[in-house]
């Protein structure tokens, strides 16, 4: 028998006040300075609606009132609305597999403290990683709170499969973490995980991209994420987005997951490095090939045309499959754009041809390493935006 | 600057009501027969409130009343509502490379009506066909009408590319059809069109599938359509789910579409009967080959086997990426599981590794060839459903 597919859920009023919050608080966020006037005008809702509204959203110092707002109209001019750069904001944090780093966000989306520091995480006790990474994170809430701002939450950038659901992370190969709980708060914040290349997706989302596309990033192994509709696609138990494991070539050689001839034996890490002449470089080697490729190593550009190929080829699968609006090389991989971008475009053009494609609809992220952990601290940014009514006053 | 990701539509009283009605359709829908108190505490809505909503969605022919209700408590027993098999229902239609169809499904989602004629489509002015197919479906509209059932809209399943925003039918290759506008109306209802490999998926869905899955058929050319979340997935532009045109073998044969290797060369119709000794066949191709597999005949089966392998190898790129709940089979190709399902199921466990995939989550549908013309009939029954407001009383 059919069944609606929405949840099955009354409308309240308390729920058309929590929805009507949200509706003043993102018309200010993408439409601010704004008198109240303007917001009734841009929402529909009433001026003394909006007034009450304002009153909560004032309270829980989520906007501030600029002062009186120059104004066309005939009366009285407004106190012009924008979000508060003070207030509650957004902690992320990030374990790399040679780094940490900590940041804050405040609800316009701007980074206004933040720390990296160098640490050999590969194989390291992830409880001393974790350490590490509590007292950086602590100098940077510290720094953020000397700026008025209050994180309202803390959330984790991994490279690795984590059941965000549970707060478990499944695996972290290069870290050498398998199903690792992590504690459920830091520095009295709330604690959540999350895979590095889905943040570094959605940063670049909240930042402005596309609505539906295709990000793809390297820090160890291949990582991608799909956005679709303005949202992290997650999959049904939250593994999309494995495009390392694409097979690119079937019979080809045998990857780390038992299967053959999976993208990662063309494009990651240790096969662009092999084919690149330089199988044992160690550390940042996507700035050491980056590095050659300017110095105009000829195996370095063959062997990113090469993995530029096997990325294409993978990525006209995904999209013949999902038909994003556009596909964004992210992460580290951002910075190998000028030698990968060639050959995935060819193989896209070649391979993407039953509907439109345009080749310009493959580009380079302009957050590049820096969107995973921006990403971790939107999230906690964007969660207040669409329910205002979480934070207290 | 960030902004909130749901649409920022104020909540209304009139909302509420539009809602809390498709909150008790789809309760019954579900649960009945319920009495109305019985739906008040599934719903959490007041009697009152309930009584109120079922008057309108009596008004509306949607819901009946069957006489008392045994009742469990104390007091006056309720009268048990259930959907109306009278009143609106769905018309769907299909217009197939040998034939036409029509069907009337009730608000349960029962075929109520229905009627099949062989018909030669290849190359036919479109107009020629949907003249026939309106003389069949007024048939059958007639069977239905006489039932007291009410067609509230009709959807034609098509093989090939829809914009389904605009009512156009971009390519159906082996129709003939490019860039057809279809008319806007058929007996005096609004006429919509969309792929039929959709519409197999979303009956699928609404006959009780599960809500994250991928659905692969073959009517002409190899179809799939992904569900994710109890939804279709159809992309930014409506054209996800080629995985027809996912490379398998990227320096494999050249395709009709230009490229090279991509699955239908493998498990098209063209490469499967090439490879069975049967290039010539014509007619039900997928009978056929049914028919000699069944007789034992080795090339055929061979050549099934071949062409499981390649679905395997382009679906677990499919779940590496889209990570579905499960794989369905549908369309004519169930008629092949027999034989296709072995060498796939191998493929996807060789190549689905990361994460934990069970070999049962690869099942073959038991709506087979009828699934396109019911989820076309049921588009208009889930539409009520979901916003029962739109049906006059």
């Amino acid at each position: 028998m059919p069944s609606p597919s929405e949840e099955r859920r009354p409308a309240s009023q308390q729920g058309m006040r929590r929805q009507n919050l949200s509706v003043v608080l993102g018309t200010v966020a993408e439409y601010g300075p704004l008198s109240r006037a303007d917001v009734a005008a841009r929402t529909g809702l009433t001026r003394a609606a909006v007034s009450s509204l304002v009153v909560a959203l004032h309270r829980s110092a989520l906007v501030v009132e600029l002062g009186p707002a120059p104004s066309g109209r005939v009366g009285r001019p407004g106190n012009a609305l924008v979000l508060s750069t003070q207030g509650p904001a957004g902690l992320g944090l990030e374990v790399g597999v040679e780094h940490l780093a900590a940041c804050v966000v405040d609800l316009t989306g701007q980074i206004r403290a933040q720390a990296r520091v160098a640490a050999a995480n590969r194989g390291r006790p992830a409880a001393e990683a974790l350490a590490e990474l509590a007292v950086l994170a602590d100098g940077v809430v510290q720094q953020a709170v000397a700026l008025g701002l209050r994180p309202a939450g803390a959330v984790l950038a991994v490279p690795g499969l984590v059941d965000s659901a549970s707060g478990v992370v499944v695996r972290a190969a290069n870290l050498g973490w398998r199903d690792l709980r992590l504690p459920e708060s830091l520095l009295g914040l709330r604690l959540e995980a999350e895979n590095e290349a889905n943040l570094g997706a959605l940063a670049e989302l909240w930042k402005g991209g596309p609505g539906d596309f295709v990000h793809v990033s390297a820090e160890a192994g291949i990582g991608a994420a799909l956005v679709v509709g303005g949202r992290l696609f997650r999959g049904a138990r939250g593994f999309a987005g494995e495009l390392g494991h694409v097979p690119v070539h079937p019979e080809g050689p045998v990857c780390a997951c038992g299967a053959r001839g999976c993208l990662e034996q063309y494009a990651g890490e240790e096969a662009v490095l092999a084919a690149a002449g330089l199988p044992d470089a160690s550390g940042d080697w996507v700035a050491l090939l980056a590095k050659r490729a300017v110095e105009g190593a000829a195996p370095v550009r063959e062997a990113l045309d090469q993995a530029g190929s096997a990325l294409g080829t993978a990525l006209a699968g995904a999209v013949n499959l999902v038909d994003p609006e556009a596909v964004v090389l992210g992460g580290a991989y951002a910075e190998l754009g000028e030698w990968l971008l060639p050959s995935m475009r060819r193989e896209l053009a070649a391979r993407v041809t039953v509907r439109p494609w345009d080749t310009d609809a493959l580009s380079v992220s302009t957050l590049g390493r820096g969107g995973p952990l921006l990403g971790a601290a939107l999230v906690t940014v964007r969660r207040i935006l669409d329910d205002p009514s979480t934070v207290g006053a």
